[in-house]
């Protein structure tokens, strides 16, 4: 094996198809259902929030969903991302273990998040929407569709939890740049966060609020849609770019996976980077072991329960069934805040039930202590979010260490953390706590968990 | 030509040599004096603060200098950088101008820097130092000296000018992530520090008393040495590696630069891209206009004089002929950090004195207005510096439609703006103000210059 470090494709190597796993699952994911009647939704219950190209996205079966020619011509930007071998960070180990990671912090928006933002976009677009409507916590997401709205000449309205558009003036700031509006949520241009603020002027917000005011706009008006960052399936898809990119990659380096991790919060950089994988294993090939990672205070795939359950705080979306720590759960502060969310992706929470994949839970200390190491021997400042994907790798190598195995891990460095900053100013402060999640909030919340006749 | 939009050369394309413009001047640069005798400096007076390979490289006359190994294995972690063509931007501007862009903010800190700290750290380490001293202002050229301290084990101390320590701690926190030491300057860890103090214990600090306090150590101390983040041959040199890249990816383009553009405040980014392409026009190559654009509130290069002048505020450095606006000179405030320098490379200041070079000066509001247009659409933020690039590109490009020629422009994207979105925020806020610099300063700073018998 050579001593090369970085793992280019090139453009003409950009994939031409995304990788729908549902077409090689052992069993169907169950249906996601009405709230009301219990009845599997069709399509045109979700006419209203996305354009038809999406929600056939989200039902079809298909291995193979091609790529639109200009989603690819954005992709190419930043496309094929680049996969490194973490030469010096293994020694900083001290591992036998051959530690690779594909690298998403490259996009312009500095994540993962705009190989779905772009395509949702597109299709929004060729349907004839003129406007987009989103929440956004962190800023993340918010900023990715706002970059890729703009593209499209999509204008792009953000709902920003109101206590992050205080704290965190920069992503709104980023947002701004790509030309997007972005509103503290709650707002008062809709009922739902009118009600919200006549209960109490002063709310911080919540993701739940922020969701149901931007689908209440959505729906009231023509040529408005919603887009949603993670957790559903036409997503998981759009990021399945990274995995087929790995994969030839992996094959450049003359290599295999028998370990990949990916931080899990709704689900979809680690499903796109672990899903062609997992397809690949499921049709024959070779088998790979596959980590998702995510916050002790936020465990949802090692504490949560697998029943069916609404998608946001205000109980509004239709029923999924996931693992789910229950709708109204509500976790303690931590940094990561791409990984606040109460559920877990349909699919990924599927594939866990039908044991094809493992999760660990971690502490942000033990991340952030991760994170600094990583940066002191690759360069690159992860985002928090990526810092679990890292604990849980430094826990592998060690692992390789003990029992002098020379195992290959992957993993998916989904950001960077150039936007961070201030949490990693606290931690080394020493600002930062541990913090569990509240065991009697959680039973609390599991009690509250919908009944669902169809069970 | 084809509609692609990125060039990347393949990893074994990466230079094996930097390229030195001093090989092809009609007519060598003026000799770096002593500010007493006004002699030409030896290397022996260098010796307390550079290593000696840095000294030898200082005054070379080869055209090709090898680029280490180990050099090389870290720039290949980001290198080559992308070349793009700005197509969206095009159309954006509708010009019939093709404009290209070097990226240079995928390095691990976010721009050019590393391209020059690498090597310096490697040299360093060679030759047995232990710790680097330097000053930063924004905080850019800290950070990545940082990163390339901590990649060859070397200490970094970093002397950050008090107000942007205490206005920007998340550069400060990207320091520390690397595992440099950042002071405040003024500190009490110096001589030139503690009477700066007693003078005024609330000193807000200049660039000119962190550069004082970060040589002060260096020259102390046999253990330590200094390092400079601009300005130096040695510096333009390293940086070389942008243009040297950038000819290929032309090459692969199946096109050639009519103009090139880069922003300029020591000079680094803008020699880096330009001097390989000046070179090859010098040996007898195709003709380009090279335009060095600069901020109008800190003029040196259209306002400057050239004449013999210290490179620091103290007054501590030997005498370095160029366009200076006086080291007395304090610009007004304005966001692009990086670009406050009273001075001009000697090496660039030479080539505009002869002719070889032009210079535009231009007002921060229109830059910024310029990045933002930029981002929406090529979808990447600008670092404020790289703005005032961005801002002559435009003009050059209004004057292509104007015309109606298709001219070829190169610009160097030297680094992006994600930790800069305080000044976006500023703009969008309407907070920015355009702002000459005082003549009556300037003509105060440049009766202030050293007389100098050789002259």
């Amino acid at each position: 094996m050579s001593n090369q470090i970085k793992y280019l494709l090139d453009e003409e190597k950009l994939p031409k198809t995304w990788y729908n796993l549902a077409a090689d699952l052992p069993e169907p994911a169950p249906p996601v259902l009405h709230p009301g009647a219990g009845q599997p939704v069709g399509p045109d219950d979700l006419a209203p929030l996305f354009p038809m190209a999406l929600i056939a996205q989200e039902v079809s079966a298909e291995r193979e969903i091609e790529i639109p020619e200009p989603v690819r011509e954005i992709y190419r930007q930043w496309r094929p991302s680049p996969l490194h071998r973490a030469r010096r960070l293994e020694e900083a180990l001290d591992t036998p273990a051959r530690i690779y990671y594909k690298y998403e912090g490259v996009s312009p928006a500095g994540s993962h998040k705009p190989n779905t933002s772009v395509a949702q976009a597109f299709y929004n677009k060729e349907e004839g929407v003129k406007r987009l409507t989103t929440e956004t916590g962190a800023g993340q997401w918010g900023s990715s569709l706002a970059y890729a709205g703009n593209l499209f000449g999509l204008e792009v309205e953000v709902y920003m939890v109101r206590i992050s558009y205080d704290q965190k003036p920069y992503r709104r700031a980023l947002m701004e740049t790509y030309g997007a509006q972005c509103f503290a949520s709650p707002s008062d241009r809709t009922e739902f966060g009118k009600a919200a603020l006549a209960k109490d002027p002063d709310s911080p917000g919540s993701l739940g609020i922020a969701i149901s005011e931007a689908v209440e706009l959505a729906a009231q008006r023509d040529d408005t849609k919603y887009a949603l960052g993670s957790v559903l399936n036409h997503v998981l898809l759009h990021q399945s770019v990274i995995g087929v990119e790995a994969m030839a990659q992996m094959e450049m380096a003359d290599d295999y996976p028998d370990i990949i991790i990916g931080c899990a919060g709704g689900g979809s950089n680690f499903a796109g980077l672990a899903f062609p994988f997992l397809g690949a294993k499921l049709r024959g090939g070779a088998d790979v072991r596959i980590i998702a990672s995510e916050p002790a205070a936020c465990p949802s795939l090692t504490r949560g329960t697998y029943a069916y359950d609404f998608g946001d705080t205000g109980n509004l979306t239709p029923l999924v069934k996931m693992y789910t720590l229950g709708s109204s759960f509500i976790p303690p502060g931590f940094h990561a805040g791409g990984l606040r969310y109460h559920g877990m992706a349909g699919m990924v929470s599927h594939i866990k039930d039908l044991g094809l994949i493992e999760a660990a839970a971690y502490q942000q200390i033990g991340c952030f202590e991760a994170a600094v190491k990583f940066a002191r021997s690759e360069g690159i400042v992860p985002a928090p979010e990526s810092s679990h994907a890292i604990r849980a790798v430094f826990e592998q190598a060690e692992q390789c260490k003990r029992e002098g195995t020379a195992k290959t891990i992957l993993f998916n460095l989904s950001g960077h953390g150039h936007f961070d900053m201030a949490a990693y100013t606290d931690y080394f402060a020493n600002k930062l706590e541990d913090r569990d999640y509240d065991e009697a909030s959680l039973q609390t919340a599991l009690a509250a968990l919908p009944q669902v006749a169809a069970e």
